[in-house]
């Protein structure tokens, strides 16, 4: 079989895969279909996506916004998108936030039975204790922002809060879980302080039972002091959850030296391939490039990154000549303010107003290397309607979901251009994400080679059937 | 959300799920979808199958047939099935063949650059090296069987032949890409011998560049002299095949001690709940319980007995009622004879031939404890349209492959049924399965909860669909 002609190979490859003969008869044969299995060939067979992320996440590492090695990762990601031929390569400026975790991030428990060391770290834009040093107070334990609401104000003043809902395992989609549980992390904080509390500790948002704090941004309210809050991970929180029930005078240190700085300016990182028929339309594809200061931010946002990236390396690999301008997109700042995704939108409502250049088309990597399952899509009813038609085209590829909703964050300030792009996020399998988000796990060892590869090809897949099939605003004109 | 009524919170998570609205008022307050979203609630909420998963791997272990280690869990099985409440429970004998892997498996590269030592082990079923003594020959490397047969005999008499052809990493189905390449493993011994090889080694059966030897049966041909066969890891087989083409001289050794005993009886492990409204009609679900003697048999197969177990677990749980006569059941010896499939299957014949027992389905789990994405179904055309008709009730699930053929080897001798039963097999992502598959590192800590649970879940909403809704054979007739 190795000895085929790529083109035979393809067909062979089709047949045994099972596709059904009256469906290859039908369609397979397609340009659409072959185009696809070459994509899918190139990244499996001959992918770079792995072995880029190897670099992002080890020579590089962790990135958050505003630090030396987000600029590392800009150098990084402008070279090798020129290494594998875009048109152009820069950089959009993006004033972006500047807060660092500092070394310390101590919590302990106080009860009856002695002293434990609880694992926390800080959420991302926390103020550190004050002067750095330790608070203690007694635990108060909720389950949400309503419960602390209803408390006495005796119940919380002085104290430190524990708010504690799980995410909830029966929801399948794991993201949906996560939403359900956020609000602890955003808004926790300055609950707690409007009620008297002097620090807050968030149960981390995994489904895992597990050692880790996972970090995450934090939102101050406006007008309400800002008391220190830290994650704290899932074993602890039950742990201390459990022993509060035995014991509820037990009190709680939190010991944090972390600080905001100016902000710094850095930038979405571009490239560009011009289209040869109407390159005035633009395409955008991305992930972020920043990441959380713990971990190594491999899904969250690396695979997106690479994913990106193996995208102009495949198409090219193939000798496809897109017919829209494809723009590649490392977006900066979208874990602590999104400035960036924010940035892009701005510069391309001004082209829209100024100039010729039209976004038809945003599409977001930025849920983890996982296997494929589909993709999240906004967009106007035909719009949704045209992906939603890459059904059969996909379902050799094992990638079946088309929901509305939820493309991504760095592409949905998008939305408010007039006319509005289609925004299309690719779905990896969403299962095992929170086990690592926005923790010391999220490194390259937790990214499967071959899932890798299938989402940057379902990625690509993507990119050339918007490419082919959208409706040219030309014609429209 | 935690404080409503359980019907009221399953309709709200329908519609958290994001449900379309008009689908949920078409289909999802049908019986099937509340049934089914009561099913993935126990398995997520309340799910046993991960600890039972850790008892079966930790506390016995692998379980070759043949063992002590299968006795054992012949006996940890029976009871679990009794404590989940089957109605009876019994062993069906089942003679198996006994098969030792010994403590030495060792193998040297011997070439200009001095001694190189080989990840090997025996493939299973191999005969040792004559007197468990060390063997050794020069390489002769080719990729198939084919490429074996029209060699020169003097270029493979007295030496080892190295069979080395990848899995085909573009196949996106890696169980095809599996088969693509299994005739190595089986035959490779046998034509090795035929050509006057002393020995062989096989390419291990993996994606993965791992340092592991992956095992697995071969099959000695009638007649043909028996010569030794391990498999040897793909690292190793990859440099191996480097090495030899700047030193085509090179050597390598072997020296295996493994070893065939007389057959034993272990048997299948059987519980059976005793349906409702058609009592003679037996709906047949399992896994096998054999597994490998290296690793600890975790996604092959501890995930689909576990699986088994929990359809127990979760219909009793939720009430459910059966109409018809279900079997749970731990087949033996599916890795080196599926001798207890058979069996299983000679009975059925015996049955359907002498009672009104029918075996109208069986259902398996032998792909891992992967996330769920469908079924692969043998059967008549009406019965997998029935299967194939379950795409919507699945869809929340994100379950959707409802692929032909290879329903599962312990249940595929019950094709030769009359009335033949429809036969489905869960289908999790397969993307991981050969990291572990046969090989030190199919071990419990390799299954993710979540991806089991909804696995569990996934095979009981099958068994649930055909128990309502198989034509009665009572109305055939």
């Amino acid at each position: 079989m190795q000895f085929l002609h790529p083109f035979l190979r393809t067909i062979w490859v089709l047949i045994a895969m099972g596709t059904p003969l009256f469906h290859f008869a039908q369609s397979a044969l397609t340009e659409d279909s072959l185009l696809i299995r070459r994509i899918y060939d190139e990244a499996l067979a001959r992918g770079e996506s792995y072995e880029n992320l190897r670099t992002l996440t080890k020579d590089i590492g962790h990135r958050l916004s505003g630090s030396q090695s987000a600029f590392e990762a800009m150098e990084w990601g402008q070279t090798v998108l020129k290494d594998y031929g875009a048109d152009s390569v820069w950089v959009m400026p993006v004033t972006v936030p500047s807060w660092t975790r500092g070394d310390v991030a101590h919590s302990n428990a106080y009860g009856k039975n002695g002293v434990n060391t609880l694992r926390v770290t800080a959420l991302g834009g926390s103020v550190g204790t004050p002067n750095n040093e330790t608070i203690r107070g007694r635990v108060i334990e909720v389950k949400d922002l309503d419960e602390l609401e209803e408390l006495p104000k005796d119940e919380v003043e002085g104290r430190i809060v524990l708010f504690n809902r799980p995410m909830d395992p029966i929801l399948i989609n794991t993201g949906a879980a996560y939403g359900g549980a956020i609000d602890q992390r955003g808004n926790g904080a300055s609950a707690a302080a409007k009620a008297g509390a002097i620090g807050a500790l968030i149960r981390s948002l995994t489904h895992a039972l597990d050692t880790l704090p996972h970090t995450g941004a934090l939102r101050y309210q406006e007008g309400v002091h800002r008391i220190p809050a830290a994650a704290i991970s899932t074993v602890d929180a039950t742990w201390l959850s459990r022993q509060l029930q035995e014991d509820p005078d037990m009190e709680v240190s939190l010991q944090m030296n972390c600080q905001a700085f100016p902000d710094v300016e850095q930038g979405n990182v571009i490239g560009e391939w011009i289209g040869t028929e109407f390159p005035n339309e633009i395409i955008t594809l991305g992930g972020h490039l920043d990441s959380w200061d713990i971990g190594e931010g491999a899904h969250d946002d690396g695979a997106g990154i690479v994913h990106t990236i193996e995208v102009l390396r495949i198409l090219k690999a193939i000798g496809y000549e897109p017919k829209r301008t494809i723009r590649f997109v490392l977006f900066i700042n979208e874990e602590n303010g999104n400035r960036g995704g924010k940035e892009y939108a701005r510069i391309a409502e001004y082209d829209h107003a100024h100039s010729d250049r039209r976004y038809v088309a945003g599409l977001e990597s930025d849920a983890g290397g996982f296997v494929p399952r589909g993709f999240r899509i906004d967009g106007s009813d035909e719009a949704t309607e045209l992906v939603q038609s890459w059904g059969s085209l996909f379902d050799p590829y094992n990638v079946h979901q088309f929901r509305r909703g939820g493309a991504g964050v760095d592409i949905s300030p998008m939305k408010s251009l007039n006319p509005k792009p289609v925004l299309v996020g690719l779905s990896p399998d969403g299962q095992r994400y929170f086990d690592f988000h926005h923790s010391a796990q999220d490194v390259f060892e937790n990214v499967h080679k071959r899932e890798l590869e299938l989402g940057a090809a379902t990625f690509a897949a993507a990119v050339v059937l918007l490419d082919q099939h959208l409706p040219s605003l030309d014609k429209v004109d």
